[in-house]
């Protein structure tokens, strides 16, 4: 068995935002020589999370538009009594869930014709990071 | 370590439809040889989705219900632009979470006494694929 | 490659609660002397999940009243016409999520910063369970 670990860093410009990280992904399992397996991909702040969904931009639009609508930015929640002000963040972390853990086969990131993996920023503009653990051999 | 992977394939006979697939990923990992270690059940299509819950049809028509409102299929998603209409599918992949690892124990599915693994197909009537890798020895 | 398996029991005081459990779990992992892989975390019971955010009392208020908003304890559910009355439990259950896999490294829970892992229960007052399995090497 082996195993292989990178972390991602990441300063997005805007404050939410989508990052298309399947070309990253894909390059830590190259260099892992790691021919089938697992890859875990896991958002290691609490206001971002991981999805693996279509790679289109009007659909990231509404992905956005409803994140909103379930998990609005708003005054009043009990969290921003610690200074923050952040808990709808903390929130669409949740709703999305922080990780995927994608499948290696042959070398390769087994996903479907459409899946690509997606960076989910909730609370950008600062350096964030993901942890990408590959187990296989 | 061992791995085994197995591809499943869905036609559902509705757009919306839960399958029931408990005893197909119990029959993968039996196949697999594998007593001990992790079976990753994943859909591959990005309007698709694994549920682990109850296998009681009351409950089920609740979960429907449920996701129309959270995440309802109607015009005016931006992503309509595309030519596509299933939006709503997209969003409802993202809810409920397109994948589940469960363990493996004993050459056994590690699920409690009302657990049973789900596809739930949000945009169906055509074939559509699940990946399930198995990882343990 | 090695793997270990725990089962831990929860009785909560009151039906719904949030139990931080990065203790026991980082325990379990350095019991089972594996240095590096993958920790799961999966509620064995389909009413409760598993969450990895912050520990932070103002934030867990604000998740369950968004949770309480978004899948209602609330007459009325075809799941109770069994008997049942928990529903909405079954909802949040699906969307927070079942279950977590926590990286591990050098014989540590890789977790950033602010994460911590917590069980979610929606239906406690009994005896229920999770299951942690960790593999690696």
């Amino acid at each position: 068995m082996k195993s292989y670990t990178e972390y991602l860093w990441f300063e997005t410009a805007k404050r939410k935002e989508l990052v298309h990280i399947t070309p990253e992904i894909e390059q830590i399992v190259a260099g892992s020589g790691i021919e089938d397996g697992f890859a875990l991909v896991s958002a290691m702040h609490i206001t971002a999370g991981i999805i693996v969904n279509d790679n289109e931009s009007g659909l990231h639009a509404d992905i956005w538009e409803w994140l909103e609508e379930l998990a609005p930015a708003r005054p009043g929640y009990r969290h921003h009594r610690t200074g923050e002000d952040n808990a709808d963040a903390h929130l669409k972390r949740i709703l999305v869930h922080h990780q995927a853990i994608i499948p290696v086969t042959k070398g390769r990131l087994d996903l479907g014709p459409w899946e690509s993996v997606f960076y989910l920023e909730a609370d950008g503009m600062r350096k964030k990071r993901i942890v990408v653990k590959v187990m296989g051999e």
